[in-house]
């Protein structure tokens, strides 16, 4: 059986296709945490939202995520997902890598929902730059 | 000022070299998981200590971990440490890779202590294996 996160991330991965940012962003924590580039973290689902709608921008409202493999670490009501997220959009140029090993830290609430609270999907890539967050 | 983290993890890698599994086990949460090595997880305090046990032995009692470059995202009472994490040891022939990008989540208990919950010294690579978990 998959694990239900699996489900989560894709409609999580829907949502941004879609630029539906308010239904994505129930799949947060309210201090969630999001970083949107190596040196750049967004604070909570104010900024989570504002983040989002200047990354589809800068995609050219084109962007589609993906995850291909996946493992999840499940240690009571946290786990970590180690993820292939690939991202395909039409604009060419990006700076930014496009398939990527992403780290996602969930916790599941009292009412038994997985919910993001670290959404990174720069993995481990992050210390191999000289960024500071 | 470094953050707090910095110090527990340090603390950790202190209790490893000594072999002081009891004072290393104070700073796993009760359900934490260890990734022993791809495709083998340690589930609970129990495990985990038997886990350092064999670990210690794999490497001739000379284990010595270090952590170099080192990433803390924190979110409420969540973080997530992504970190070179450098193993030195005696044995010469060790098949598991010495120089890691691993990635640790701990939780912040009611006592502001953080506890490790998810110890992923493998980080990322572990989706580059066709390990299953």
């Amino acid at each position: 059986m998959e694990h239900e996160l699996k489900d989560v991330i894709k409609r999580c991965d829907e949502a941004i296709k879609r630029e539906d940012f308010d239904t994505l962003l129930h799949y947060y924590t309210e201090d969630a945490i999001l970083v949107v580039k190596p040196g750049m973290v967004a604070r909570g689902k104010v900024e989570i939202k504002k983040a989002y709608i200047a990354i589809a921008d800068y995609f050219n409202n084109s962007l589609v995520p993906t995850q291909g493999e996946m493992l999840i670490l499940e240690a009571g009501d946290t786990a970590l997902v180690i993820s292939q997220t690939m991202l395909d959009s039409d604009k060419e140029d990006s700076e930014y890598s496009m398939d990527r090993r992403a780290t996602y830290v969930f916790k599941k609430n009292s009412q038994g929902q997985w919910l993001c609270a670290i959404d990174n999907s720069y993995g481990t890539d992050l210390i191999n730059t000289t960024a500071q967050i």
